[in-house]
């Protein structure tokens, strides 16, 4: 029988713990048998620590088996393809992935989180959908994906349990950002998933995790690694959250600006950014297609209508309205004008995040409800040359008082120079 | 309103917490509204950052103000003081000095713990004399030092329920040895009893929290500060814990051990240790002798018979029996008898530590129950020259199975060979 505080102690004085010692601490947790503050501690030791390469696949291993795994390649008797995304402001594009890829003849059989944070998870986004469920039965999620192309639905308690435990855990514990522990969250629950292919988009900037492309890069090697020893392929690819993805920031606003995008009307920046991901999705499923055919494959499919025939059989198949104005307004809308003319040379990730968060689009703890028509749509990004009093972005808001507060909190995100400043992409870098 | 999560992470990254945040943590755990898990993380953040001064004084005096104190001094019109060990293998001090300081007409009122480790603790060998109650009132407590000059009780539910609920945690956490944890833990409970001289027995050795001598001394200064800044006097005797003190390890045998001493037969070492101490407290006291006056006051109340005549009264005044013979015995008693002839040059004290828990003698986990008659006699100690065949030690066990494990674990326990070892008294060091 492990004693866990002799594990704990291990670990704190830097020993690598061997596999059936972590895997029965992780295992022991899902029972219930260890208890929290057990874990607590471990994680703090990790943080310090880290964990090998070796136990962070134990790790992973552990969670995995401490519930369900579901097969939908074998349900499907196809190679299914998944994406995941670390997490960022104004970051939807899993919402306009899952109906372009599905319209090019790829299943896409998605399992998202609720967010914690600056804005709204994937979940969130898609609850403000009236009506769209986030829960579906394991047969009613694979038939879907089968008859519509893709589903997007909620983590089931069923798959990773440990992972929900440990991540509730390590969110109250000033443990999440750890590398190895990232890491083995998010393989274990794309592993458990049963995706074959997997496009990670790892965020770096100051609205994201990673704050350098060095801790992304290390980042997406450990990944890569996780998946190559369960026998998956991984890309990974390193995108930019310095300042927000797309133009929209806040849950309906962003489910617009995916709809508008699927329809080929949407931002230059996060319209990239989807394509790219369609490319490559396209690239590792079972068509047979390189990365330029799968991009262009993806370009058809939003320019002739048949992704946005899509998005409307995945919503409407999943119990929510395809009809954008049913989706809900905030009412109060106010302008953020530019103080004077410029070159805006960059707008922080994180402070529209947290002015996102103040409105109430996004969780300050677990229990906060989300408000899903608030938010922030900055029109004028990273580069754009403004005039004195033109409109950066506009605030959506439940009240003039929030209103006010988010205008002063966009202004100061904004940075406006006489130099235009040089210009980078979306994507930063492809590890694979 | 403080967010526990941040402090942890704050604490995490290196910073130094403020007086209310800290104090606030350390009270709303207290109250139970901060949860185990929390404080499981920030005492793990803690472990690898350490507090500063500020920080460790902060957090004994949130400790003291989470429950009651009591002024033992006011209550008797008198000067008080008091001893404290760090804890370690055959360390029954207390045992004797109370009644010897007792004896000499200085109040000695004291509230022990119970053991987790290798032997029991103060507490843990009282219990093992038949009907000695330790749980006195505090009125009966305060009655009792007045009247027979000495009480030693269990630490009451209601002074430092921090330190209680705190010390717990560690111990189940791997974060029980650093140092401002403690600093804290010992000092809150010494200061909230009252005493306005405290004597430190600082163990150091393999049987000790406290390696190596620099870590001692890093433990004491922090203790003399914390003792300083609450305007106590307090002195550190650093003493040896690379051998077990004295000869008895084990909760009985201990007692018998500390009523020999009492009377002038105890064992070399642990009579010299006991008088230091006697003459330190005698010289804090407010009698008004130098330390050498009172070692030989010490010395004249063994001898006399003093001290033995306030052992009884004090065992008697507490419920117990005062008669050796009632004391328990283990039915099965083996010796350990020396391999070779030659000088014993090392007894680690962590083996027969070990041997003795394995006994029954300590306890593994909280719920575990002592066996108060088991234990080890060990008659040869560090420099003791032997023939082969000789009787280094005796082994008190339940069972002739668990004697024979004792008794392997024993000679292991000790190194002979060819050269006498350099001598060394028990006090190393006095640091105030």
């Amino acid at each position: 029988m492990i004693r866990p505080a002799d594990l704990i102690q291990r670990k704190r004085d830097g020993e690598e713990l061997g596999d059936d010692e972590l895997a029965e601490l992780i295992l022991g947790y899902a029972r219930g048998e260890v208890p929290d503050y057990q874990l607590a501690a471990f994680c703090m030791a990790v943080y310090f620590r880290g964990l090998s390469p070796r136990e962070t696949f134990v790790l992973t291993d552990a969670m995995i088996r401490s519930g369900e795994t579901i097969d939908l390649g074998a349900a499907l008797g196809r190679k299914v393809v998944d994406k995941h995304s670390t997490g960022g402001v104004g970051d939807k594009t899993s919402l306009a992935v899952a109906p372009i890829v599905a319209a090019c003849g790829v299943p896409l059989g998605k399992m998202s989180g609720r967010g914690l944070g600056h804005t709204g998870g994937t979940l969130d986004k898609l609850e403000s959908i009236p009506g769209y469920r986030t829960e579906l039965t394991l047969d009613e999620f694979v038939a879907q994906v089968r008859d519509v192309g893709c589903a997007i639905i909620g983590q089931t308690g069923d798959l990773v349990p440990a992972d929900k435990l440990l991540y509730g855990l390590r969110d109250v514990t000033a443990t999440v950002d750890q590398r190895s522990l990232i890491a083995a969250s998010i393989m274990s629950k794309k592993l458990a998933a049963g995706a074959q292919a997997i496009v990670l988009d790892v965020k770096v900037g100051d609205g994201a995790f990673m704050r350098t492309l060095a801790e992304a890069r290390a980042l997406s090697e450990t990944m890569i690694s996780l998946g190559r020893e369960a026998g998956r392929e991984v890309v990974c690819l390193l995108t930019d959250m310095d300042q927000p993805l797309g133009a929209a920031v806040g849950n309906s606003l962003e489910v617009r600006e995916a709809l508008d995008t699927v329809r080929g009307r949407g931002p230059a920046d996060f319209t990239e950014l989807v394509l790219d991901a369609c490319g490559k999705l396209l690239a590792l499923s079972d068509l047979g297609v390189d990365e330029a055919e799968g991009r262009r494959r993806a370009e058809t499919a939003v320019q002739d209508g048949s992704a946005e025939m899509t998005w409307r059989r995945w919503l409407e198949a999943q119990g929510g309205t395809a009809d954008e104005a049913a989706l809900p307004v905030a009412p109060v809308v106010r302008e953020v004008a530019a103080p004077h003319a410029g070159h805006v040379t960059a707008l922080s990730a994180i402070a529209v995040g947290n002015a996102a968060m103040q409105l109430g689009a996004g969780r300050r703890t677990k229990s906060d409800a989300v408000d899903h028509a608030v938010g922030i749509v900055c029109h004028a990004k990273r580069g754009a040359e403004v005039a004195k009093g033109d409109v950066l972005a506009h605030v959506h808001a439940r009240t003039a008082e929030a209103a006010e507060q988010a205008v002063a909190g966009i202004l100061a995100a904004y940075t406006i120079g006489d130099e235009a400043p040089s210009v980078r992409g979306v994507l930063l870098e492809v590890v694979d």
